[in-house]
């Protein structure tokens, strides 16, 4: 009897890690281990007792090594798989989620002198200290080299890695100083389970291209010297720049993390990648023109291309950084699942709270069940997706929510789908964008739990969009696309895939043709989306800044 | 021992009629009684069982005459004041009502050759069966006419007196040939009382001046002509021309419905007025310069002035209708206390109707509560208050609700808010249009039950509105104005007052100065205004048509 081999995704989110273990010829889901960050995302104060100040988003690399050990001796032990038949490990993380760290790989908040002073943790992806350097490289950058704007909308974000090294460059130059690496938790948990230093193309890339020559894969010392010139030496005194693409190995398991896992010596870790990417891999998506949705509490819009293409409103675009060869287009939209969740938590009567209780089913399905006869255009209602802020096109969070039609007779459903259909009228805007600058989408690939949840919010999208949606099987998509990284980093004697395509091809869960447009919504939905794109001009483009002012007001 | 005296106002409502008996010389309500019309409002059948089209609401005259003999026998017995105490008694009633009678005064409805028609029967304010004829007389008025349109906002409608008996001539010609009389029910209601047959300027001028000659106060026969050639002789054939005014004595009690009701025959009764026009009356307001909110389930704007003007939006403006020597100014806004209740009813989360039910207290009161530390602006929140379309100054209901602002944090008390400030918006905006026609403003009067009820409301409208704020102390400020009309009926000799306006001004139930503007709100507020209009001349105006596009896809 053949024995079954399997592979092991870690996915470092925000709040947990968790470790799936997949069959490698089929995918089967064998085991499954979550473990929750003792230190959370630390807001207020570090571990030693100094408060943080507003906006800030610290995390403990402790929790992550934790994790690493807990969850992997869990889902062993879980599954019984046999150490021996474990060929690959693959990493997903939270991104850009960087760590100050010695040339040995040790973080700096590890070190007694050090543990008292913020810069030396984790800065979390949504660390929002460094937006005074992020304002400053978005200036310098606008004045000499415009260009590098042109792909990420203009818009540095103080999430990037850039902005907050340099924050940790003002506010504690002795931390700087002495950080012989900065690095993204992805590449530094790869380190740490192989020994090996190396960096992730998908990590740098994605985050960073505004600053990186596409030729090197590193900034210019001349734009470093430019953005801050006690930055000269960055990249050599900081930065190890030996880089790796997704789907190659990364390196191999040591002897010392192999005993306190349970694994067996040499087996080789796969490059890593940033969380919302590994998505894309798990929901079955290696293909140009075929656009990935992630719909959770906000969109993230992922999209494979082979040409370079300027499109209004593009969050990033960037080469080789998911597949060789491929560009990376990333757009997203500041809510979506959030939206439902507010409407859902305020504004829903108690009539509904009891219907839904006696009839043993959420708030959302009770709305959906009354909306089943409804046709596009029946509500009466328009809205715009703005509740918190736009990130695709507009890149302003000063922008607010909008809902019009309202009569005496409009129901608590009606608003509900009025905002579904926002949510989808917003990633249109962004697939026509696309289309306009020539890059073709055939396909929409939904992620996430709520399409698996909601067959209508799949419909609606399919209707909005006119294009046939397939739905991604599993809520696991991230640790999926990291246990594909494992299996890629195995050799194909090993495994029998020849490359990440292949593997992505035959183990993302992704359900084709769940919903193909109806024709009657389209035609309204066609004409609502005029609706949307007249109201999205008039309130988002400056002709009446109204809401910037009541916000303005309101703080 | 002096003994007192009384009188008795009768309203006649939509769903009921009330009795009101006070006292005289301070206004002490002695005694009230309640009577809800056994046939209310037939909007699908007859009695005698013939179905109704859509869009009609019909009344039946039976109902009028029990509940009067019910209420007045009730409140006589309820207070135990002796008849002979009683000195006059008057009506306010809904207006355009009107209903076909014989030249007796019989409603063709009570002979039983027209009871299955539905024609016979009262055709009540709302009744809008006759849009047909109010587009006709639109058009033809703006054609040979324009002029007589400018004071009512360029539009004829369906609920007016002429539109409803046009109704009759064309779809039941032998009904409008054999009915002696068309008549406003506040009218007949007096006749039945005196036995003499008269007309309120106050019914006939402010429902009908575009089409009354104010010289003669009736239509012309060339307009008639022009309006319908059948018509020609209308107000020879059906109108009694014998016109009195408010605060005249209409005509005295006769011996049978003395007998009837447990009174004094001879006893003066006042010309009737309009059951909005009384509330003027009730709420203390007899001069110029004084605008009375109506806050109901909709808003209606009363004020007196000294000068016609062209006031842009104006719904009408007649001249002796209330008090002789002014013009009545009115305006309207189609949504209220509705929108409010929508919200209530539609929009609060469950936690919010246990916590009130906990207090014991109203979700209004729970919203108004949460916000009491509340600044204008706060909310962040701007919205429309059009959700059940737009009375003055736009006449247009295919406009339709907006909200914008909203974030992931908005409080279901904030959109609370945000309503009731679009609607203090609303009556700004027509403040603002009366002011630049020239027609000041010193004092707003609030009458209704919410602001009695809701403290919060009346200093908001204080604050947008930057005046002082008086608010009616009796939710039947429109009973108390017909008990006026019955003092004014009487003679000085028996009641000690010269005229009407020395009645309204002791006994109107006014309390002074209950709000006055917060200038910090003032302020916010002027500038919240702006964006109000702004909205209102982009949705309202023809720039952006989206609500009626939504609504006509809607329908």
């Amino acid at each position: 009897m053949k024995e079954h081999k399997y592979a092991i995704g870690l996915d470092f989110g925000t709040l947990s890690v968790r470790a799936l273990m997949i069959q490698i010829d089929n995918g089967e889901e064998i085991g499954e281990s979550v473990f929750e960050y003792p230190h959370g995302v630390m807001e207020e104060a570090l571990p030693t007792g100094e408060t943080l100040p507003p906006n800030w988003a610290l995390q403990h690399p402790k929790d992550y090594l934790e994790g690493l050990v807990y969850t992997i001796q869990e889902v062993m032990h879980q599954s019984g798989v046999q150490a021996e038949n474990v060929v690959g490990i693959g990493v997903d993380f939270t991104a850009s989620t960087v760590i100050p760290v010695t040339k040995e790989g040790k973080p700096l908040c590890f070190l007694e002198e050090y543990e008292h002073n913020p810069h030396t943790y984790v800065k979390l992806w949504k660390h929002h200290g460094a937006q005074t350097e992020a304002i400053h490289l978005e200036k310098v950058l606008k004045e000499q080299y415009p260009e590098r704007l042109a792909f990420c909308n203009n818009d540095v974000s103080c999430e990037w890695m850039m902005p907050k090294i340099m924050e940790t460059l003002h506010e504690a130059p002795e931390v700087y100083e002495n950080a012989e690496r900065f690095i993204e938790s992805m590449d530094w948990i790869v380190w740490k389970l192989t020994g090996e230093e190396s960096r992730s193309m998908n990590g740098l890339n994605v985050l960073n291209q505004t600053f990186y020559e596409p030729e090197t894969g590193k900034p210019s010392r001349k734009l470093l010297h430019v953005l801050d010139s006690k930055m000269d030496n960055f990249i050599d005194d900081k930065i190890q720049t030996t880089t790796k693409c997704v789907g190659e190995t990364a390196g191999f398991l040591t002897e010392e993390m192999a005993a306190l896992l349970g694994l067996v010596p040499g087996i080789p870790v796969g490059t890593p990648m940033v969380d919302a990417h590994s998505c894309l891999f798990g929901g079955g998506v290696a293909d140009a023109g075929e656009l990935m949705l992630v719909i959770g509490t906000s969109f993230c819009h992922l999209l494979l291309g082979e040409n370079k293409a300027n499109v209004y409103g593009m969050g990033s675009c960037a080469k080789d950084t998911i597949l060789q060869g491929y560009y990376t287009y990333e757009t997203g939209q500041s809510g979506g699942g959030e939206h439902y969740a507010w409407f859902v938590e305020n504004c829903v009567p108690e009539r509904y709270e009891i219907e839904a209780r006696e009839k043993g089913i959420s708030i959302h399905q009770l709305l959906c069940e009354k909306l089943k006869d409804y046709k596009a255009g029946q509500s009466g209602l328009l809205a715009l997706d703005w509740f918190n802020g736009v990130r695709s096109p507009l890149m302003d969070f000063s922008l607010k929510g909008l809902m019009l039609g309202m009569n005496l007779q409009t129901k608590p459903e009606e608003i509900y789908l009025a905002l579904i259909e926002a949510t989808a009228f917003g990633t249109r805007f962004m697939v026509e964008e696309y289309e306009k600058a020539g890059i073709p989408i055939k396909t929409v690939v939904l992620s996430g739990g709520i399409p698996l949840k909601n067959p209508m919010l799949v419909q609606i999208f399919s209707d909005v969009l006119n294009k046939q949606v397939d739905v991604c099987q599993t809520t696991q998509a991230g640790a999926l696309g990291a246990a594909i990284l494992g299996i890629a980093a195995a050799p194909f004697e090993v495994t029998g895939y020849h490359n990440i395509k292949e593997i992505v091809k035959k183990l993302g869960k992704r359900k084709e043709k769940v919903c193909i447009p109806n024709e009657g919504n389209v035609k309204i939905y066609n004409q609502l989306f005029e609706e949307y794109k007249t109201l999205h001009h008039y309130f988002g483009k400056g002709i009446n800044d109204v809401m910037k002012r009541l916000n303005a007001m309101k703080n």
